[in-house]
């Protein structure tokens, strides 16, 4: 366990709603008051959706070239990071990224500051794959004023590996910006399996880990809300969030728990305990 | 996705029970009375609790000694060895192994033709480990009338490398004879964190995954119940039993299933979408 003192607690808030496909900016207004809201509530971390300044159904690659921008330097950016610095507020944001002739269906984290860093989708979910390229950056942990944060994007989520191997490189918290679809099979089921996923990760790594849903249709796709916090015990700190409207979550993030959420008994440190020496 | 022809289906039976500390031959008639159940109710594979022939709550390694013995040849691997030959069933239970002067919490995999092998607890839960060795076996899959079948034990569980190694093994089923117990902080939760590792771990591997919880208090140490048999997409089959009650849960296994819960959109292969380039 670290020996340095531990920094203090804040507020983390996921902010769910619904982006317009297209309409970049109508979404970056509409994030902007909900940003401020967060803040006004006390949040020094707001987290939004996977894309959301876009939208996530498009038609074409064409479509998505003229909508995507590059990151730091592109449109909706500049817009978070001003933002970021008026409110000196944390911001995790999933935006559409242009690099030359390539896109990435990325994440920017920015604060107090500036900008911070990005992260771009490892995992691409089934029509993604036809407009945007791979991740190429790897897991990043961005060291912040708040503490290390990592970051990951919708299905990302469902490979365990994404959440240990941030855990391993330090982050206390992982910001999820994500748009979860209707999985076929899970009709009815009362709990999105992304939440349960999601609580796995958690306690197996004794993590934060933040998941910011939108909600909607767009151009027939349906989308499942159901935002959640989880603690580093698993346990959920905030959620989920109505599978249909707006919502505003909001959680404490404390240092000294996710340390202590490591410790699960007398003996035994959930890290610590791994066996590498047989995991292949 | 595999081309050869898929096995059969088969049932598999989770024997949720209270061994008693110290009485193995008490044990050991109470799973026969349990196995001819679950048999008679047409089950192929019975799964049964970790330390089901000796209890869990060890005073002393001396304690220890006088119940562990060796498998497959002890008394207890014996037993159960007849039992699958003489019902034409395959068996997987928690035992107290003895190898010469050392001991593991391990598991037999028997079946009609008689052993099939054994696993190695990895990860070892507080008092465990003065008494216990940590898995020095690995992670086998073994190839079995049935399909592929991984083992673990109770804490393997909270680890999703030990699902993700057997799931790329090869593990279509993964049987888990568990003593899970209360966990400081769950107190009061609907659903025990262990049955939320395990649907997570069913689903993120695409595998089916029986656990056999004990109930009962032991030494002053409680159990918490709650068997379950997890499907490949990672809802429950059977279960949650009850917290206190003996129980055997049933559940349909199909090859077919566990191949087609791997295909999740018209693009993505959970297994086959995987970044091990990134994952350290």
């Amino acid at each position: 366990m670290p020996t340095e003192a531990l920094r203090p607690d804040f507020n983390v808030a996921c902010i769910q709603y619904e982006p317009l496909i297209g309409r970049v900016d109508a979404n970056l207004a509409a994030m902007e008051i909900r940003i401020r809201e967060a803040h006004a509530g006390g949040a020094s971390l707001a987290v939004l959706p996977e894309l959301a300044d876009t939208g996530y159904v498009f038609e074409s690659r064409e479509e998505l070239a003229g909508l995507a921008a590059p990151i730091p330097h592109g449109l909706s950016a500049q817009r978070l990071i001003a933002l970021a610095k008026e409110l000196c507020i944390h911001i995790v944001c999933g935006l559409a990224e242009s690099d030359g002739d390539l896109f990435y269906n990325s994440a920017i984290l920015c604060g107090p500051d500036g900008y911070i860093g990005k992260f771009r989708k490892l995992h691409l979910w089934n029509r993604e794959k036809l407009f945007f390229e791979p991740g190429d950056i790897g897991l990043p942990v961005f060291d912040t004023a708040l503490g290390p944060i990592g970051l990951a994007i919708c299905y990302d989520g469902w490979f365990p590996e994404t959440f240990r191997q941030l855990g391993l490189r330090g982050a206390e918290l992982v910001c999820v910006p994500t748009n979860w679809v209707p999985i076929p099979g899970h009709d009815g089921a009362d709990v999105p399996m992304a939440n349960i996923l999601h609580q796995a990760a958690a306690h197996s790594n004794a993590i934060y880990i933040a998941c910011a849903d939108r909600i909607g249709t767009e151009r027939g796709q349906p989308f499942i809300g159901s935002s959640i916090i989880v603690g580093p015990n698993g346990r959920l700190l905030a959620g989920p969030a109505s599978r249909t409207g707006d919502a505003i979550l909001m959680a404490n993030v404390s240092p000294g728990i996710a340390v202590q959420s490591r410790i699960v008994s007398e003996r035994n440190d959930v890290i610590n305990d791994r066996r590498p020496d047989v995991y292949g």
